[in-house]
């Protein structure tokens, strides 16, 4: 299939400046800090954001090499398939975080429960719309996530998934 | 910035074949149903993603080009900064839905839910953890959306964003 051909719209900055150590997801990242330096050419593109209270962001995981199918996450000590977590090293390394929007000031977007690597190039900012996303009656199943989930908001990462 | 390249890992396969007259957004497509064809390569990375009931899939919007800073989506009649939308004329046109998982046979997921169009290359595929998202006690605002999310249910895409 075609190569598919992206250009970063900016760059993430945070005080994670090596991926060991990080908070591995935004629930464990409470209170940090972050900044995101939006390309001139896109800053238009930012109004009326402001008015929301947290953004997706979809980056580039440009710290990680390589991928394999099994990964053991974070998370677990059993190995899943990568679809299966959140790992980083994915066959195509995209990363997405709910952040919280704290104010924006020209192409500066200043944002809150950031966990993502000083440095990131950013793809992508949707606002975050819990109603748009599945059907309020219908019930979630997490999979392996259900007796681990809560761990994310005070584990931090480890070297497994540094090149 | 540096160009960023990825090789889409599947395709999407659903009924709609034109842009036109498409559900906006999966809360809109409930009950349509659709397949995802994983690349041989990647199904072992499947493993215990059947487990979840909902699946993020990050997607590329192959029939749109170009992009705008300000755009009228399709829910209101005011112009909003790109990044505010979830229009897909974005500078990097990059789709997310949160869509139903049905069953796996092979390399061959069974979506339901589906606000994608047939023939969409799929980029990464990620379990749908809403525990993840934000702290439980964290507050939503969503901006202009509050007066015209309930549309979403039953409105249709248009011609506005097709080349």
């Amino acid at each position: 299939m075609e190569t598919i051909k992206y250009k970063p719209i900016g760059i993430i900055r945070s005080p994670f400046k090596e991926l060991e150590g990080m908070p591995i997801q935004p629930v464990g990242a409470c209170g940090v800090k972050g900044e995101i330096i939006i390309e001139d050419e896109y800053t238009e593109g930012l109004t009326d954001l402001e008015e929301f209270s947290h953004l997706i962001l979809i980056y580039h995981f440009h710290l990680c090499n390589g991928c394999s199918m099994m990964v053991k996450p974070f998370m677990d000590d059993k190995k899943h398939g990568i679809f299966a977590t959140r790992a980083p090293k994915r066959p195509n390394p995209i990363g997405l975080s709910v952040i919280g929007l704290d104010k924006i000031e020209g192409n500066i977007i200043h944002i809150s429960n950031v966990d993502i690597a000083d440095g990131t190039p950013l793809l992508d900012i949707k606002p975050y719309i819990p109603q748009l996303e599945k059907g309020a009656d219908e019930e979630v199943c997490i999979g392996w996530f259900e007796d681990h989930h809560h761990k994310a908001s005070d584990m931090r990462s480890d070297d497994r998934f540094i090149n």
